[in-house]
């Protein structure tokens, strides 16, 4: 269904932008583990917009609320519920200017798709319906550490427009050195020009894209299936359905199209008594199933479709309309938001393969598994 | 599940490449619709190996069957079962050829996780496989043609290694004239080098990969969800799940990255009474749902993981082995073949989006469509 | 999932007897339907314990809050959420007594399965979980009344105990004329001597179970699938997986086994023309699928677990215990309550599959439809 | 969907009685286990027809076939794809007769929801169509054996219109036993009297009913979940989702609501160690979630609406006709065969909740299973 995510850890999500709040339910979270709210609300904060000259002004508190699941901090292994309340929602009318269909963004679509849309805010299509995804992300995050310690999930800046992060060290990553710089991207010298380029594109009321590499570091082996649930499909979809994103690509991805096979094959060795490949261009699925390798993912992220141009659009009633929005509150670029996101979503997905995985090895046959 | 894919069009895919047969069982399928045999044995005829010289010289008939859930030629609302049974499948043992790992194939990743594989062939990671798929999708296809004429689906290849189709001229496309050259490229003179190319790398035992342009002209509207079930999240799972594909983009995909949002926002204007956008970089779909405009998306396949030279590999008992293929039976680019598995894939989201669409679109209060 | 019901029309309830609240989200719910809250609190009010001295004297509140999915009263075609906070929730933490399973309660099957169980009421076993199914079934009813007004949904007391209400004008029945007296059974007679019975059991710290009989009046046809979601399989789930039902019959039910089958048959006539059954043992659906005649179901409740006498039983650390509950704040017949929650599960089935054949025959060949 | 059930492991059912074969795709089962066909044909070998005077003369061979997910007799944990190809099967077209719609069978409500019907026979509402249940729970018992090697799922025919078997010896039930008599009724004196009625009802051309007694002995513990997937609520889908049955109770069912409570609450004690109930009245599942004590159910079956008498109905045309059908081919009494029909869809459903509730477990806190 639309608002549901994942086979055996499934999360729910609900919410407008400028509705009551919104929040997710996760049903299939195992029982009996710890988990800090604390957490949870941290990882939602970097979600939050304002969180820099970069990003929107906007101040929401986005302060999160568990109404169900837990009992003295742990799982209790029925459905868990997270809301974040809307503050200060203004609540709209149908007027001029909501009847207005705003190019590039689901205005059209969504009343094309129900006849009628949420008029205040961008209702479900707004970026704050991820909060439902971030908050989910953050609690499996919590159950993952303990399930497979040491797992690290961590996405960065790698380029806005044309400018590149050089190749990062990936041994001394960490969110907490990503997050040092409101840009959320690791390479010192690209990050200032980036930010430069950035508040340039403000400044003109125009906008940027840009990609986020995401990196799963020492991943559980054997999640994903062998045909339509394939690590990387459910990669691929978990991503694609963030708000703006244009493209996905796993391991060597595109540029693996350059390659011949005997340059793009990774070779097999055992090294400490564990199979693994000598060269990880497969970026740590093969057929569809996670090998133990780093994970290596990139994303697409267009320029935010909000700018602050005059533009010509129809109303619903089909006339000739220009648009240009109300200054304040749109990022000119959505990236170092994007990036909770990113490692939110690829949470959810290794969360759900985790579980599924566990119910088959719990159930092999004891002299089969190499895993 | 792993072997299902859809929602309100639900197929289910089971089969291994050396077991009884390939099939698979649609469920969701509408009533009283004429389905011709013969059309889904022409699509499964374009993913058959061994069309030309470019691709494998197994002569596999691939005869499709119907079991069930057609009479006298029409649906009748209850699932149907295609199987295309395996001819002359040998059926193999674990010798010391079996338990050695080929370098970036499943058979590593499949007995990690279930311990245990079909030794014979490739088992489901085999592109045999995607029979299934093409089947039914090609069912689908008959279906979509009564419910929405305009839409075609079509795809080709793009690009070989480096070497490039130009630009297509999308009007006059067809998948006759696409299929008139064995490699499905519609650029006369880059298919000549891509030709040359791979024959090339077939005689040195290597191979290559490439993209995979795929369209879907004149889309029904309102099809995808807005979160997760958006339609190009549900196209990026589906093409995700093809064997060898490593990548995914859908409008301007990556390259949007490089605009600015006054360069990238699509206007909308009245034409003929209808909402449409002057330009079309977000490639027909925002906010997750179809706005009508031509579909376009491209796919990275990387190069074939079976090459024939000797590659470092190991067995299941983790020892050390060098590994070379026996001659044959193998494709040393699997774009050609791609190409029907592509569309085939897009079919199945298409067909299921639009059965969800047609729920919701059938309960609609009249006033508040503009579809 | 374990906390989502429905394929459609999808329900998915969260939340604990004494946590933050208990909420539904509804996803699948078409657009543009106006929807009143306040039906939807009247129709948890019904629900509500504390309603007379036949039930608990617990003065819950149950006031419902919609967090998403409404914009001026209207469905947004978006997932809906509504919540009933919870009040004065008491927070225990285990204690001796909570370490006591209570006989024929959900405790240790809770704690056997997830090794912790909310100790602050019953958790998700609570009768308050159905404060989920019943504001959903509220909501669904109202689409339900534009999309086939003729449809009435009514459940009354049949039974308690030995005691049984004679046979019933169906014509004249409304939920109204049943909510008139506190035990919810329409034969005047025979709910005096129910209260008589229920009140003496009540003085004696012991407990009683009853039947529940529900129609659907002038439903829609065509509802239900030929194989495993047949619409009385999917009702027979929707009513055992309500709280202390143990058993479920439709039509004729058990006593269908008395007779032959020339007598069980139901002939076809044609009336006003349209295609009837002369008498309708097979209650209203044939091989699966509803055929426009009434349904009718009959619904065992076992008599309440809890009971205000001294009861041999274990604790968690397995030491023998004996257990007898505070007074007060407990139903000695759940009966009364229990109409409501009937109604809700049969609303929510027939919503669900009013969609999925609103679907089927939006698709079907216009010369092929006998509805 | 309709042709699917259950969750982890998920069943999808094919096949039309006159088409090209009746078969189930199995998804999700775990891998490395030893199958063996023979024991699936001898599970289907009691459910075929013609096995006595008491059931149809037809001598359909139902033999059954493996194209998919087993090599070398062991599954592979891919999708186990099981048919049984229909021999001498007529096609017929619509005739005179197809045309009228037998009283009491699907074949009304099927035109009525899909405007189209399988003539030949009875399409998916024909018994035939449990082959594919049959044939998966087969498959499920040989996975349960290793996985739960104490648990025994046995039924029976207790009664056959108001002939009732007398209380049974549990402990001594075996399915051999029960087969050794055509009926399946473990009672000697009760199944002589029971083969009289059902043979003098067929002299007349007449059918009966009956109820079928099913207990799983020793079932694993912790099976069910708290709310909708409720282990009597999935047992309860599944038996009513079988052909002509129309109730459904557990334990003691609708007996229990003339019980007080006092009576009906079953008491904790410990016995080796182990948490037991002193009596079993809730019938082995308690809060939706099995408590280790023996399950119990109750499912009546109405009479077979096929009789050979002159009935009064109507064609597809709405002209009124009378129906009698050609001699042969038909039970008088589905219950001995519907014996093995209650015993697979039990094992479908414990296997799935065992896969589910084994995920849950293997992922539990070691301090907190008191399993």
């Amino acid at each position: 269904m639309a608002s549901s995510f994942g086979h055996s850890f499934r999360v729910t999500s609900f919410g407008e932008s400028h509705g009551g709040g919104v929040g997710v339910v996760i049903d299939g979270c195992p029982a009996g583990y710890s988990i800090s709210l604390e957490k949870i609300q941290a990882f939602l904060d970097r979600r939050r917009p304002g969180q820099s000259v970069l990003s929107t002004p906007r101040q929401e508190k986005d302060q999160v609320v568990c109404l169900s699941g837990l009992e003295g901090g742990k799982t209790l292994g029925t459905p868990i519920a997270l809301v974040v309340y809307n503050k200060d929602a203004k609540k709209d009318h149908y007027t001029d200017m909501t009847k207005v269909f705003r190019p590039s963004h689901a205005d059209y679509t969504t009343e094309l798709k129900y006849g009628i849309r949420a008029v205040s805010g961008g209702g479900r299509a707004s970026a704050r319906e991820t909060i439902a995804r971030v908050a989910a992300a953050a609690l499996a995050e919590q159950v993952l550490e303990e399930l497979h310690p040491s797992l690290k999930v961590i996405a960065y800046v790698e380029s806005v427009k044309h400018l590149q992060a050089n190749s990062v060290d990936v041994d001394s990553l960490s969110r907490e050195k990503i997050d040092e710089h409101m840009l959320r991207c690791p390479d010192e010298q690209a990050r200032e020009q980036m930010s430069q380029l950035i508040l340039e594109a403000k400044k003109k009321g125009d906008s940027v894209g840009g990609c986020i590499r995401c990196l799963c570091l020492n991943p559980p082996k054997g999640l994903g299936e062998p045909v339509f649930d394939k690590l990387e499909a459910d990669l691929a979809k978990a991503m694609m359905s963030l708000p703006a994103s244009k493209g996905f690509e796993v391991g060597e991805g595109f540029a693996a199209t350059q390659l011949f096979g005997s340059e793009h094959n990774d070779h097999f060795e055992v090294k400490n008594n564990e199979i693994r490949t000598t060269t990880n261009f497969s970026g740590g699925i093969q057929g569809g199933i996670s090998n133990g390798e780093n994970i290596s993912m990139r994303i697409a992220f267009k320029p935010v479709a909000t700018i602050f141009k005059e533009q010509q659009t129809v109303d619903r009633d089909k006339n000739p309309q220009t648009f240009k929005p109300k200054a304040g509150r749109h990022d000119p670029c959505v990236l170092p938001r994007a990036v909770p996101m990113v490692e939110a979503m690829t949470l959810l997905v290794l969360m759900d393969h985790f579980l599924r995985q566990k119910m088959l090895a719990s159930c092999a046959k004891s002299d089969a598994s190499l895993a």
